[in-house]
């Protein structure tokens, strides 16, 4: 591959969007062109307009690079879009029209019939609703999305007990970490010492993406997975990681050992793809009777791997255990750039 | 009445305990005349012995007090027990067979068949049980328990549901505080910005105390609930105050308006043997959508109320809904006090 | 006294507003006759104008109130006011012009050369500035000022010893809450297991202030305190209570029990008059080694106290010790309260 | 380097001896040979003796080792110490007078007359004073030790200062990290949402360290630099990274470029010998008005970096800063371990 392919970022001074930029640094396929937030942004230096929040240093290329007009005139190709949903309903779909490839990380679009929802590990084939998708017939642009930070990790360690055993009944409390609200975000007044049993249309969106990322592909649609599922939503004093609480009901009687190998063992697509995002076991379960913790287990595999621990039966349906992922890495820039990769091997972005 | 009831405090120089010598400054009916903690404390004056841990000022009198050695040798009647199990599993039967009435707050022996597990509000009837312990026939002593931190706020929830409207599971999740474990208890290395999905022991006490405290008496033995139940138990970034997220299945079909009503309004035997220590109001429920939480909400009553809020329908089961309380008053040393009340009005206190 | 003066409150949905609004829903002399704040809540009604935020429940009354246009007419005679500078900047100089009797914590007119800047135990006669204050003379109106929430412990610590000692050089750094910054104010992903070694114009108001409270009334201005100074301030994730870190250098030799004694004996003028709000004992000195702490100490009498600890000898200057006072009470709404009770005593509210 | 040099830890299950095992895993020249800890993990295995809060995988070779006696016989040449005080009084003489070649990390005998305290970028030289060291003369062994964690990352800033301008006078406040008080160290409920001022001997302990850091050798002993210093140590909720406000008055008028541009070219011994665990740049200058922070500076270069920045004027003194360093890492482990490759190509190693 001699020379990358330009890429933008709508939406790239929010915590999401600066994932991205990290994310993008040394990416073998892609490379930032061109940036984009608010108006408010609009021509400042990116150094100057964004709060730079994460740990590694602003690169020095991108710290020089001027905000563009948030758009379709002048953006690259390919763009990624950490846009609140709001904006995203109205950006995304003028990005489309005029021929880009926007993979997405808003809610806006998700659950939009033709729009596939995709964690590549899990339902890589969805991407092929885009051969129906309206904005790709007109223009040749589409939209594709990733699920919501509480959706991803859940369903990592969903899909394989799914493919193995199937799955009745789930229900998932979670602890969310602040640094899913963006910045500022969650006000320190609010959480220090504090937990928030409350994040607005978070637990709709959990249940509904779940379904629909493990749902089967029928011709121009997905049939969404029949599964009974129930989630509540808390936030937590913790700076990045979901951990979820979550009780599942299965089809077939399995065992302990069983069920902590067919996640140990889980792999798929992009792992088989060898994409450069892909954490080379998706699913890992960590035998210590207290983990995962998100001090301890929230960057495994560069943030993009899902820890599970705790498994054992559960009073009311069949099994318990604790899940915990990255939500702004494998729950949000990682989970597009993930899919962003996943579409450059099918064809999709040339 | 003329002069208050001398009690001792076994355990009094942790969390619970101090709790206790609090709680008990300025109680109406009982006065502190006693302290006992572990070998090590003997002799020690009590402001020695105890890292106060307390918002309130150590009390004078009690901190000039001197330890105790913790046996019924010289121990008042009256004891309040605030010991870890495995050492209360051996000192409360000694006090017992000494004569004492040990109201405690010890896990030990909530599960044995004779001893009563009590929440005022819910199952007071349950301490004639104490008619046939052992200890009682033999010496007049006997053993009374309080939950489990955890079931407390569960069950005060509970009980107007399973009463008005029969409950046939439950699931919950709950996110407790540090002062649960006592002091020093969790390092802050293993809490800070992290949550620990696992607390020992604890989510098999949630269960089986749940079904007992929600019980029938019959004859000489509680016959359990028949409530299929599931706890998951982490421990959050918060010093008081266990959050709850907690879904139902109940017999009858009911309506949002109901369950709050019926939660409202429910008062029971403290509320009408005006007991000292009861809430006013024992659950109350929150109306706005992100209570309740710990930092606002779990001082309510003095922190003897529970607080409810986000009833909501549930995709699995019937409702949804998050319950808080205070784990070391309403969960430890004032469930305790408040058995010790009903008891001294039922007459068991000789 | 047989009816209330009927107050009003300039910013009273945040932080500080709601600490007015708490202060003073039970007050002897003050009663909330009209609320104010942005344009943006004009007409609202203040329960759901503010979030709020008190630890107490927003007083039904308070809660029906509408908000006022934040303009003198119709406004009562007496106002709070608790505005960002810029805000204050602008307002308090028209409502003083239109003869409003402003009790302000604002930072915008406290170093104007006839604005009284006051906490009354240590300069009350600074009131007198009021006489040549130009609006007073204009209007009847006037403007009087207590200080930034970091300067006011510390004052209060080193008064009694400038009194009885003399001051020369005070070195001061500060670990202040994050309630200081207002609502949202400072957000979790900066503060959550962190410290930020700055908060903007912060030292240079405690330097300037710190003198001009310790200074000398001299006819129609305030000759400052010839004291060197030098401070540091420091956001940490505290709730609230500014924790500092102080040296000074006395000018007389003294002994660690004459300093402690001089603290804790120290009484002025609001415990003379009796003022409602006033602290019994304005300054307690702590015995144990590791207080004061925001956690234990924050609160006392009635967050009105300041608390020292730790005296001990300096390296460099003579003594080192620790200071502790709550920043929205003592430092803010619960300081310009005592300002409008000693300026009512004293006749200057008509 | 054909073979590596085995190397022992004393104290390898605390949380300074997981550091060692961490930066050690991957050493170019050392390599784990031997492990011991208290008399109770004698003989079980590192992975059960120790509880791993490191937040890289613990070392699957070191996790199957067995813990020795903590005693000379049996333990190899080389032997890192991270021992508390009181033990390390006791052992580290046995293990020198045995002919072992101690680094360490306590603060038993830093204040030794013979005993080097060596930051090698501030005081290389005093190895020297081993060849007068006692047990050097009688076995060969001896003892090295590294600072106070609190005092690393101050003399790193202070020593380019002292060596171009002199200095007079050093004020320094500390907030120091929980990870500095080992584990399980700091109890949740004393740090959660509060401050301690207090930590016991660590003032004493950063003032005549500094002291000693800053001398200059003189035959067989240090001549303690001639600065007067007075520091305050405060304890906050921080994982890692102790954060200082420091004032000094230097012996020469400098101007802010010239200090700034003093501490960015600050390079020294172990940068001149390319010290595997040297860092690049020892002292980085951070523009930005609100650094150096914890979350985001504390690991610059490895951890091994001090961190510096909002150099202003004092009121006081001439100059203001903050200092940040890693208290585990620069403060203790890579102190020591980096003291090792010192007298490694000083030739004391053997």
């Amino acid at each position: 591959m001699a020379t990358k392919i330009p890429v933008g970022i709508l939406g790239a001074t929010g915590i999401v969007g600066q994932r991205f930029v990290q994310m993008l640094e040394h990416h073998p396929w892609f490379e930032i062109a061109w940036l984009a937030a608010s108006d408010r942004s609009e021509r400042r230096l990116y150094s100057e307009a964004a709060r730079w929040r994460m740990k590694t240093a602003l690169p020095g290329r991108v710290a020089e690079m001027r905000l563009s007009p948030a758009k379709p005139d002048g953006a690259p190709h390919v763009i990624f879009a950490a846009l609140d949903a709001s904006v995203a309903a109205e950006l995304e779909p003028q990005f489309a029209e005029a021929g880009c490839c926007v993979v997405s990380n808003s809610s806006a679009l998700r659950m939009q019939a033709d729009v596939p929802l995709v964690i590549p590990e899990v339902n890589a084939d969805h991407i092929k609703l885009l051969d129906c998708q309206g904005w790709r017939r007109k223009s040749g642009g589409f939209v594709v999305t990733n699920p919501n930070c509480s959706a991803t990790g859940l369903v990592l360690a969903l899909a394989p007990l799914e493919v193995s055993f199937g799955i009745e009944t789930v229900f998932a409390v979670t602890m969310q970490a602040v640094s899913g609200a963006g910045y500022p975000g969650v006000a320190s007044l609010d959480i220090l010492g504090n937990v928030i049993p409350y994040i607005a249309k978070e637990e709709e969106k959990m249940e509904e993406e779940t379904c629909k990322l493990l749902g089967r592909l029928d011709g121009a649609k997905i049939a969404p997975a029949n599964i009974t599922m129930s989630a509540h939503c808390n936030r937590v004093a913790v700076e990045d990681g979901h951990t979820e609480s979550v009780s599942v009901k299965l089809k077939r009687k399995v065992g302990t050992e069983q069920i902590i190998a067919t996640w140990n063992k889980f792999r798929s697509v992009p792992q088989e793809l060898r994409l450069p995002s892909a954490p080379e076991q998706p699913v890992r379960y960590l035998g210590s009777p207290d983990r995962p913790q998100p001090r301890f287990d929230v960057d495994g595999d560069g943030g993009m791997a899902a820890s599970v621990g705790r498994l054992r039966p559960c009073g009311v349906f069949d099994w318990k255990f604790t899940v915990l992922s990255h939500n702004t890495i494998r729950g949000a820039a990682g989970a597009a750039l993930l899919n962003a990769e996943l579409l450059k091997v099918k064809g999709y972005l040339g």
